[in-house]
């Protein structure tokens, strides 16, 4: 109850932004006593909220905190149901982990995790992700899609897709995808994607989509061996980005996307992905668990498979890789 | 360790289940001490096992417990790895709730988990599962192929088989079974198998299957509504049979066929399972998620989708649905 109330509070600021709110005119439209409005303000304010308070006007919100937090999230979040419910903490072991107890516990269709730091980030094939406090954007968003387990890939690339318009839109910069969860910025990586499930053999219980966005971070926080390979968009950009703001333009992006998805399949969604798509029509190698396959990459398939030709002119379908481009 | 020793204390009254072995003996054979052998005798005794024993000669097991427990099952167990690492309790919601929490936490390939009773057993598609207590077969097993999640059901598949052989080498009579996942004896249902996983969007992490056999249950045992649908191996074979042993049987089936699937792919499962399957050549109706489909089931493909010819000559392919055979 306490968040739903919390909600509401944001909701009401967020639909006044210019205007003063006054304590009675909060608790009229949140439906709560003046007491609670100030409880809640008050909370507000630990958060890191700053809030300009005037004799006979009221309040009106004027900093976010620097911390990202769900209430900064919340506010003017313009969604039906991604990141409606979301959580924020400080410390995790990884958003995953976290993503997973609450799905356990049947948490719904849009459910958001974020946290400031990740002591066990991981990416594909359990490589290690770096992910420092403050600076990035480490979450893992809930779906629950009727589909069979077949199709989880296909949702890899939706949020591939989203996360490069919501960096378009907010820095007008235009990232590279490298198939299937990469997102570069000048050949070096600013974003990665890791698609898990909970299925039965023929349908999907849940998806947990984690993704991992390198934001304000300067050259000199990378490790050494990273610093040829790893980017972000406060060095691309050359300034620094509210995280709040990129977080609220993934999810409206994400949103659509995944509901054109359900609604039109992943037709038009592949068209998209092939846009932004690096290696299509290059020469590349496709490392796979099996061994490795050389040729020219052709595109996706509509199941999201990446199809290779090689010298020989057979087609190769590859499910599961890392690919390098050739020089 | 406490369970380790007991393991190695089960494996040699295995080796020697005609003689009576000495304290010292057990205690040189399992690398104790004499004091610790007694602990753990005291310990079989309180789960139910009988033991025989004799001044000068020593211990031997006369009578395992009605009760079926982990050591009974790791007594004379013949598998390299399937159910070597074995938790039983006596009532959990549903075994593969127990299971989630084991490969939560790493448990390896071959874990098994059992359980006398089960609160909210369920089946494909949430569907409940009736599991009273000390009549049935309540486990779950865990698998760690290094496998995409399309080929999740063909895990499904191989257990149906699995299942099939364990009831035919324990009774003699022959079960069918009916696509993609019920096992039946004169058309009423006497296992389930419910596949679930975790995996990323390309590689299954784990795969959790749940088997649930109806041994010896009797008519009575069932709640009318279940009586036309359900029986059990007692009902059909008309005397009961020791649930251990059958566990066991299954165990060793189970790891023969899935060594055979990793080693030789799908091809020699599938020539079982259709050999095995009642509607493969019948006229069926499919009913899935989106529609029903009706024609003649020509069988499974190399990827465990079932094929349905209509009266039109077109085949679909079905990934998930409840069949009905016409009468």
């Amino acid at each position: 109850m306490q968040s739903e109330l919390r909600k509401k509070l944001l909701d009401a600021f967020s639909n006044n932004q210019e205007e003063f709110l006054s304590g009675q005119a909060l608790a009229d439209l949140v439906g709560c006593s003046r007491t609670a409005v100030w409880k809640h303000i008050e909370e507000l304010r630990k958060e890191g909220f700053e809030l300009e308070a005037v004799r006979r006007k009221g309040y009106k919100i004027i900093k976010t905190p620097e911390r990202v937090t769900a209430d900064e999230i919340r506010l003017g979040l313009k969604t039906e149901f991604m990141g409606r419910h979301i959580h924020s903490e400080d410390v995790v072991d990884s958003t995953q982990k976290v993503a997973q107890r609450h799905v356990f516990e049947g948490a719904p269709e849009g459910t958001v995790l974020i946290a400031e730091e990740q002591l066990s980030g991981r990416g594909r094939m359990d490589r290690k992700w770096h992910s420092p406090k403050y600076t990035g954007i480490w979450m893992s968003v809930i779906l629950r899609p009727n589909l069979p387990p077949a199709k989880a890939p296909q949702l890899t690339l939706i949020t591939a897709v989203a996360v490069v318009q919501a960096i378009e839109e907010m820095t007008g910069l235009t990232p590279e995808i490298k198939w299937p969860n990469d997102i570069l910025l000048n050949g070096k990586k600013v974003t990665g994607i890791l698609t898990e499930m909970q299925a039965d053999a023929d349908r999907i219980q849940a998806i947990i989509i984690g993704i991992g966005i390198n934001v304000n971070q300067q050259e000199e926080d990378y490790p050494e061996e990273l610093q040829p390979i790893a980017t972000s968009l406060a060095i691309e950009y050359g300034k620094k980005l509210e995280r709040a703001e990129l977080i609220k333009v993934l999810l409206v992006k994400l949103e659509k996307l995944y509901s054109i998805y359900l609604d039109q399949g992943f037709y038009p969604i592949k068209l998209l992905w092939e846009s932004y798509a690096i290696s299509i029509g290059k020469n590349i190698t496709a490392r796979t668990i099996t061994g490795s396959i050389s040729g020219r990459a052709l595109g996706i398939t509509d199941d999201g498979v990446l199809m290779i030709e090689d010298s020989n002119g057979t087609i190769h379908h590859v499910y599961s890789a890392d690919i390098e481009l050739e020089k």
